[in-house]
């Protein structure tokens, strides 16, 4: 039973990264200094297009052209939160999927309250580590440790239906197991291995993969999103069989990702409904 | 004969990346976020010393001393804007080469004009993508998908032409072949491997080569563009040989630059006047 | 006796790399754009927790739950500026160990002046290449050419020591031999490899490995740094074994200071007082 539930899942992944690959969507990313890097590398090896757009001068002609937006406030300063906003308005107005990433939610009160606002604009999923999505559920500052998380995925089930209530997002808890809710189903993803952790922004990375995989389907983003995390997750997988520490995990994970074929996403993929 | 003529070519390429090797040339780069990285380590790895220096409150002092500037509007915003046209102009005034990447040059009516801002301030080279260059040489804005080219390079070679002879620069349009024109002569550089475009910013890290060939001789940019292009495109056909994704490919097109010899050089560049 | 001293180093190095894995130390970074990712990468590596946080709006509630920080003034503008200013007052306040990476410090009169600025704001330990050390120590504009020294580090111990007693701050010269002074003792460390100077943002990193040491012992910051060098240096020299070029040693550095163990730091490590 499980198993067929998991191949269905596997064969859903599937049909989801191909898409990606034939369709190359266009995906809109404003996104913090560290992860740039790894977020467009990310994207452009599963077959999207990133662009790392930001202005306000810009996203009113651009915005309008791509397939999805992608949100994160990891070096979130005053002067991006504007572009922020103005692309995420924007996003809603023109019915265009946006994902939001809100790193270190509870770290400061001005963060906090940033991600509380953005979150008003209807983003279609939020995805964060146990701690950020405690921090959004409870609104509440302190809630955090820096940028990783202090708490596990397990602990965060219930605030994550909670902010999915809300919200109205899709919301997604990265940890051991990765759990996605609408407020009402939750699935996990078990993919991935503990090393990608010590990777900078695979957190940022897997959330511009689920705005890539949003973008194909976005009346369907809770299973868009344990799509792209169990990809991810088999990427890492893959990745590890090789890797002798964090950074070549980081090479063989992207190249991984690269060539996945749908056997090693259909036999891979281990999402089931809880 | 075209045998001669490729020989010639590669020997020049060897003795520009000699040259680069040996002097050391000073390269002020004031570039997108999201290339630094890749950009900085190809110069490095190329023998040039880089510098990310870009406030308008250091260039008065730092530009004078700089062997070239290489400007990539990728990440753009208004308050960047002022300090690429102040180096710009202090460059062309103290005649120190400068070359332009007009990354995504169609994507927004506020991007359209301010590459043509900077190309009134007089570039030694702009190299971009085909949809770029046509962007920029039909002043018109919407001609790109984000920042993949949705042209071929072939198809930009006249729109490059038109560009060299209105702005005075020489220009070079990357692709499966990369043309480069003074808007008189042009040649063809066919090194190069199709998963370069899966690694992001490798279109940044060549412009950023060219700025540092060009420091070398900037009174025959033609020949160092054409040079640069093809010797970031051997190193990139050696780091094909063991790589298995873009992920690793990026690592040994790095590792083959920094060890490119002169065997290597001379019988992998492939460059014909057209 | 020499022997003895370099285990003596040794043990000592292991412990603090011991401690940052076993506490993982919360280290802010406010640090250039190009460095953030190999900077990250190097603090998980070893252990510690990094946390790219800058906004002024942020750090009077974030710098408090920090146990160090680390301030880099690569890609310095007027707006960062009073960023790293704010929270080095936090820091020094609130008796937090903060280092100060003083990039470029003789680009720009901009330049000079602001690392002048910070380092009146009392940071725990200063590292910077000779010729930094140099401009810093003689407070001269234009003694450096771009960020890659043009002085040995030999030539830096008398400007070291000036800067160590008027700072306040241990003060770490970068170079072929890595110094480091508290004004009066110095010791050098002689790990790394040559190569490792054709990595982007190779100081930057291990400037903020120093910054996770310290913050385990702010009390020793002399033996901190040293160690931190070191440790850093060895795992070059680790991942020099299997490195076919700069890139692959950037890779190779990063898996081997994830996975060094008691006895390549014992015996590896080597530091004596000079």
């Amino acid at each position: 039973m499980e198993d067929g539930e998991q191949r269905e899942w596997g064969a859903k992944a599937w049909t989801y990264l191909s898409s990606v690959r034939s369709l190359a969507p266009l995906i809109q990313c404003i996104t913090n200094f560290v992860s740039m890097d790894l977020t467009a590398n990310t994207l452009l090896s599963a077959g999207a297009s990133p662009a790392m757009l930001h202005s306000p001068n810009e996203s009113p002609d651009f915005t309008p052209q791509v397939n999805a937006l992608y949100i994160n406030v990891g070096t979130l300063s005053d002067n991006w939160l504007p572009a922020m906003e103005l692309a995420a308005q924007l996003a809603s107005k023109l019915n265009k999927p946006w994902v939001l990433d809100p790193v270190a939610a509870g770290a400061s009160r001005f963060r906090l309250k940033a991600c509380l606002d953005l979150i008003s604009l209807k983003p279609t999923v939020i995805r964060g580590n146990a701690s950020e999505i405690i921090a959004l559920a409870k609104a509440s500052f302190a809630s955090t440790k820096g940028v990783d998380s202090s708490h596990d995925s397990t602990d965060a089930v219930e605030a994550a239906k909670s902010l999915a209530n809300s919200s109205g997002a899709v919301v997604a808890v990265s940890g051991a197991v990765d759990f996605v809710t609408d407020g009402n189903r939750i699935v996990g993803a078990r993919n991935g291995v503990p090393m990608m952790q010590k990777i900078t922004a695979t957190g940022c990375a897997v959330t511009a993969l689920i705005a890539a995989f949003v973008a194909i389907d976005p009346s369907h983003a809770m299973e868009a999103t344990a799509s792209a995390l169990a990809v991810f997750g088999v990427a890492g997988e893959l990745g590890m069989e090789t890797a002798r520490g964090p950074a070549s995990l980081r090479t063989h994970l992207i190249d991984s990702l690269h060539g996945l074929d749908q056997t090693a996403v259909i036999s891979g993929v281990k999402i089931t409904a809880i």
